[in-house]
């Protein structure tokens, strides 16, 4: 990596780290409230395979709705454009739990990244899939070259426990006829789905194939068309950051992906995945120090998709 | 502009030109529905200054929300960063002129480019400049070259007589406070600046200051910032093409901006700008044959931001 | 009268009085924040011709919405159940002034009370007389007794400067072709409409008809069939109160009408009507004091219609 | 029961039977599209003990959510005016199935009638009582005098298995805290309470308590207090027949329930209540027939409480 986008992000860093402490901790899931708050990484992987990481960035946390892209990228590599019937492909205009657009739309999810549509996503992976969660499981691991990876389940089960939301979702869209599988193993393979744990270096190295038009870095293997590739980068621009994805996108100016434990993946295609690392979010549940830094290394090395 | 791309236009052209006539004109405004719903024309201009263009070209027409771009820009330039206390940055996720996210948000639109926010936007300009119409019009004059351009009485006298939505979203701002001046001025303006009327020739050289990082082509002057050009751009590829924005990301992959005329305009940052206008419009509100001409486009040339 | 009803009225409007101050004036029509909020008076009228009021019951106060029950029975009579094509009769369940179930029920407002539905009733009015304010106000003249009533221009012309999200309404029915005439002349005439005054005696002796199975108790003349009196009659109790309707049927359970002046005209049918005023409002715009006298009455009187 | 009513029951009787067959059968509950449409009967119970029947007025059926006014009764009686904290009293404005409201409000439903609030009630019984199903069967035995009265697990296990709008709902109060216990519980003690089966004899009468100023006609015994009696009928009148409450009121003006297996029953306060059946519905869910019959015995009998 050349030594300007190190001193991009160190600047960032370190701007970013002196930020007196905002935000707070996801309260919602009780497990993520135990983690240290003062947690602060990030770290980027070129398609040229140079990488550079700093701060925490080799602690793993929840990666949570982040995973959602790669359940996206298996379920929309196995049915094609058919999975849109099932799903559109609009921004929400709303909260990443709202029932309202659900009900307007007559059970079709706005997008893949609010839960209703994650929610969905499993469904099609647990009714074209022998045995969904290991096969999404395997299917991470090819990905981020961690044969060990494996769901979390303390961070699972703590989502279960109170997870009244996401089971209020799933069984109304049920209603509508838009689940085809029992709402509880659904749900069992979404929470699960949610708690994959990565650090940044791995979650920058696991993106790399979305930077890379589909293909893997290290061996080239296909994983999605580049066609396809694209449209799941256009989707985490309009949609990655649930009702802040307007912000990100005239902000930062990337692609990516946030979740509530405090971890964001942003991309330019064809140079570089960054993911960083700060567990306090702001009010819309995106984490603070992670969204400022995005913010100056962008508008410092004046390299966005815009 | 080399043969490549001439190859890829035509070739969408022609594809496009052959589809069954889908789509209806836009009738709530009386004079756009007398259109000759025929008309198809596209044209290419680059940062390098070629150019091309085929059909019907060199056609003028109402090119409507367009212009809200323009007035944006105009707008954000005067005012920076503040301008965002009365307009935000989300999509919408509704129609391009329903009130209901109004409510909600207690009259901030929540971008510049669904009716509510253009007009706020048009309140601001009233605000800040002696005579807003005429120095709107000489900002566009200058942009596009056509020291001539006036306003089209005909369109803008026909969608005041019927512009009760319109009334309807500016009266509703300003029982939030949001609005500044006099509904009726603001409106008067609104409704001329979207009456401007180009070809898409025209049209594709206006916008080029945007692909050029703020600069106009022809003498380099600075129009408007790198970065805010860069958030204008991003802006139109979140909220550009109202509850289509994610579809139009997703399959074109390009920041634009559409009218009810039929006319789009998108733009490859750095690269070129593109206006295709066909007056028939899809249940959404945009050009039905517009779309489907910049989809091939972008999925031949491979060539979109993502 | 006898002295039962007497007691109780004196005992709920001693209690009441007692009350620290709650509520407040109104403010978004200016003039109706310079009302003196000590103001406290009711007045009852019985069918059989006896009455009696206590506290400032003969100063006269805005009787604004209370008079769209008036309307509604000038429109009623003359259109019939075709009226009801025009507007619904359902609870709103939302603020008097809402747009949002305007823009889902497709400009049918959901019932002659709230803002919209009002609105529409004058457009009704306009349409079907030659001069809908002056035969309005001689069918209130008729009504009430009183040949000198007259509209108040001080508290129209206050409501007019400031009446943008009626006229929000207005024009956003308009566009939906529910409103027949100019905006400007509707609102004209629902802005004088409103500004009627009355003191508590004449506004529960105009009311007299509604509790008297449509005919006036001082020569039985025959104002609304019996069977469209008992109509208006479930009108006002399913939707006289905003969204705190089901509040007032729920505690007080009679029919009734509040308006933003402070008063509140109740009847419990061919028994009494009674007319309560005190100008400082409950959150949900009702007159703090009014509902708490007559929730009083009907509890010591155990009269309710229920 | 003087031939006066009989008159007007039978006329209406007939009158209601000689409409073509318009409505349709309740599909969602996949039991009771197995009932005979055909099937059409009236009761009249007067607080008298005088009472009236024609038709299949002794042919029991499924009284779904006629049940909620008991269950209701029984809960109000249990925690009084605290009840309110939990539930508003305010109709709804939405369908009966509705989540929309829910969110706006925090988890608080609109009232006890929607299916939501009915679910909140009975998490409440769930919670005060040791066996809720038991004692509320009990209760409704009591009402009834009908010893043998059971739930019917064939209608409440079709329910339970298609009843993911429920699920839904239930799930996402729990999320706003506003159910105490575990949603499984709460749901089956709900499915199990709309499963109870009654003809109109026997229907009209378990209600007359609430005609009766809340005792029992049988031995006077004391259900609920007069005041809490009226407010339940108020209720009724307000919220009793989902978003055509405010329709029932104008056209029938009684307080009233229906039930999606085609069941109402309406009441005049201290006079008497009456029980009609026929199970096609309108497009609100409402019995078709039955509002037709109930229409016109209010207008002959011109004994509405307006």
């Amino acid at each position: 990596m050349n030594s300007n986008y190190k001193n991009i992000i160190e600047n960032a860093y370190n701007k970013a780290k002196s930020l007196k402490d905002k935000g707070q901790l996801a309260t919602y899931i009780p497990e993520l409230a135990n983690v240290d708050p003062s947690m602060f990484g990030v770290h980027m992987t070129k398609v040229d395979g140079s990488n550079f990481g700093i701060g925490n960035y080799l602690i793993k946390f929840s990666i949570q709705s982040i995973a959602k892209v790669l359940s996206l990228t298996m379920a929309y590599s196995i049915l094609g454009e058919k999975l849109w019937k099932r799903i559109d492909v609009e921004p929400s205009g709303t909260k990443f739990d709202s029932l309202l657009l659900l009900e307007t739309y007559n059970g079709i999810p706005r997008n893949p990244f609010v839960n209703s549509g994650a929610i969905v996503i499993c469904d099609v992976l647990v009714s074209h899939l022998d045995n969904a969660k290991e096969e999404f499981l395997e299917f991470v691991r090819d990905l981020s070259g961690l044969p060990e990876l494996t769901y979390s389940d303390k961070i699972a089960d703590s989502e279960k426990a109170y997870g009244y939301r996401n089971s209020a979702l799933c069984n109304f869209i049920k209603s509508f006829g838009n689940i085809k599988n029992e709402p509880a193993e659904v749900l069992d393979f979404y929470f699960d789905m949610c708690s994959l744990e990565m650090n940044c270096q791995q979650l920058s190295y696991t993106f790399t194939f979305l930077a890379n038009g589909g293909r893997k870095l290290v061996d080239g293997k296909k994983i999605i068309s580049k066609s396809k590739c694209k449209r799941i980068n256009a989707l985490m621009l309009t949609c990655g950051f649930y009702d802040e994805s307007g912000e990100f996108a005239f902000k930062v100016g990337l692609p990516g992906k946030s979740g509530v434990g405090g971890g964001i993946v942003a991309l330019y295609p064809n140079n570089y995945t960054i993911a960083v690392w700060s567990p306090l979010l702001n009010p819309k549940g995106n984490s603070y120090k992670g969204m400022k830094l995005l913010e100056d290394v962008t508008t410092y090395s004046e390299l966005s998709i815009f």
